[in-house]
Order: structure tokens, then C-alpha cells, then sequence
């Protein structure tokens, strides 16, 4: 058990993902942002700021990012029917895609670095992209 | 980086849907929270408190709704089959649309407000309501 | 609202489950580690370490465990076609299993207690077991 005086950063990454669709990898710049924070011990929060993008933690490892987009589009497809297109827009599916894969991840620090599995690596996975979206990252600890 | 003491709230939103299945949108409740904890940064955990209830943050616009329940239906369909209904319940489907959905969300709290996107809204997600059930609402910080 | 300052704790649970997939009842054991951390209150975060496993909060009701295996099957099934497969690995169904069910939840502790609805218990969920697995428990609180 470690007692101390609590702190906080707040930090926003941009992106502007040339495809549509795409994945990320944030391991290292959340590590980073951990670093810049001071903490020993905390959380830090990487969380998407868009509706039609997610945060998930697997493998950084090109054959199974094809299976997740194609496990994606199976479950959550592209569809010109979704009443949300009424709208205007056309992206209904990476709504549908963004609570699938869920939108945040909380990262353990722990003796001031990120308290990962061997295998795990932070993505970003943009779903409708080719403009400017936001992640936060906040970290909080000791 | 902020350094201070930690403050703690912990408050309890009570529902009892009308219709079976049922989105209660959260966000300003939340924020009203965050306004009464007096923390200026750290984190609000919002998580249903059963087992056939989600919490989720996407966009507040009812076509999208309607695009939701229609896949939930999809993906996790109401079905009399279900091993669960052995024991006389008959919800299986809430308690697997609760799994897709996810039953929390955690929202930064950045200079005392939600650090949400601009679309952002954090929903509670009935699956199986017409009776009292709960969300937690826990904020911390400094 | 209460303020006092930080503590985390910080344990590591290991598995090796038997057979291939698993559930796995944690929540007494979480609740054994908020009390060895000694806050009162704060977050326990439950968070798979590995890329082919989950961590889930709902009933412990063995017919629901029986559907969710179904679904989970279901919607990211056994496949020898996965990409992934040819890195020489046979889980690709395991990944995005991981992916469905998430891989962490983060609890509320209020009053010493994990603060869970009155059906809400935590499992872990082997995907690909039968060799050692680690789960990171991370309390932060006051």
C-alpha cells in the first residue's frame, strides 16, 4: 500500500487518418503522456471523444487487425438503410462499431509505466475518418 | 500536472422504465454530480448497477436509437431457449445485450466539467425494466 | 463528499484453467484486496493481462453461463480460416472474443465494500487457457 498526494494530466491526441477506417497504435505515447504525468501509481484513461471511433487493447498484429475489421463489418455492417443516414449522414455503422469494440480503455500505472500483459498494445480504431477527431488521455495517481 | 487531495461523491440515479426497453439519457445528471463533488479533475464512473442494464456514450439522435435496438435484436435476440429461463426468468436476451453494451462508461472531469466530445452523451440502456433499478454515479478527484 | 489522501494496492491474480474456456468467480477475492488496501473509498479495476480473456460483471447463474458461451460462439466463432493463423497461433476466436466481453471492469468501493448491485458478481473468462494467465487488480482510493 503506497499513500500520497493525488495528480492529475489531461492531454488530447489528434487524428486525421488518410483511410476511413484504420488502427493506431498509442501504447508509446501513452507511456509517454505517464512519464510527463510524474505518477508512481494511478490510471490513466485513454478514451475516444468521437462517436464513430474506439479504444481497445489487443495484439499489434497485422493478420488478426483483418480479422477485427472483417469481424467488424460481419457484425456491424455498412448499410445504406440505417434510419440514423435520415439524418444526412452515412456512417451508421461506425456508430454501431464504436459501442462494439467499446470506446475507452483504463490503463494501470504502476512503479510509473503502464502495467501491461506482455501482448498488449492501446489502439485507436478510427471508423469514419479522413477528418480531425480527438482521444483524450487523463491520467490520475500518486 | 495538479496536485491535491483526493474528494470522493457517490450518489445512486433510481429508474423505473415505462416500457420494457427503454434509453434514459444521463449526461446532465452527471454533470450535476461532478458540480456537487467540488472536484475540478479526475474521473465519474457511471455503471448500471444490474445485470440486464447498460451504460453507454454515443450520440442523442432517434433514428440512431431505433438503428441500436434493431441490432441489439440482432445480435442478441429475444429468444424463449435460453438455458437462464430454466429458472424462471425470461430476460437471457437483456442479460447478453448487457454484455455487448457494456454496463459502465468512465467520463473525465476536466476544470469541474465532463470532458466530453461535442456529440458525446452518456445513456442509461434498459433491457428489462417496469421496475426500480439503479445506476452508480462515482466521482473522484480533487 | 470526503477527501483524504491516495492509496492504490496493486496484486496480480493468476489462472490456469483447466480447460480451454472457463468463467472464473472473482469477486470475493477483489473484495479480500480492497480490504488489504484499507480505503474506504475509490476504484478497484479488474483487468485482464492477457489479449484472449475477459473480465465481465454479471450473475453467477450456471444456465446464463451455458448461453453466454453459445452467443459468445455464435458472434466470434471457432474458425481455422483466421489470418491471425498464420502467424502458427489457433485463437483467432479468442481475440475477438476478448474483444466482445471486454477486458476490464473497474468497481466501485464505498464505505470498505465493492459496490455492486445485489446480482452483480465479477468473472474472469478464459478463452485460450490451459497455460498460466494473469489478471492486474489496481485499488486506488482513500
Amino acid at each position: 500500500m503506497v499513500a500520497g498526494a493525488m495528480k492529475t494530466l489531461t492531454e488530447y491526441l489528434w487524428f486525421e487518418t488518410q483511410k476511413k477506417r484504420e488502427l493506431v497504435r498509442l501504447t508509446d505515447t501513452v507511456a509517454q503522456l505517464v512519464k510527463k504525468a510524474g505518477i508512481k501509481e494511478g490510471f490513466a484513461l485513454v478514451s475516444a471523444m468521437h462517436i464513430t471511433a474506439g479504444v481497445f487493447v489487443n495484439d499489434n498484429e497485422p493478420g488478426l487487425f483483418d480479422d477485427i475489421w472483417e469481424w467488424l463489418e460481419k457484425l456491424a455492417p455498412e448499410n445504406p438503410d440505417y434510419r440514423h443516414h435520415q439524418t444526412g449522414e452515412d456512417n451508421g455503422d461506425a456508430h454501431l462499431k464504436s459501442l462494439l469494440i467499446h470506446h475507452q480503455v483504463m490503463i494501470p500505472v504502476t512503479k510509473s509505466l503502464l502495467d501491461l500483459g506482455p501482448w498488449q498494445q492501446i489502439f485507436y480504431a478510427e471508423f469514419d475518418g479522413q477528418r480531425r477527431k480527438r482521444v483524450i488521455v487523463k491520467v490520475m495517481g500518486d
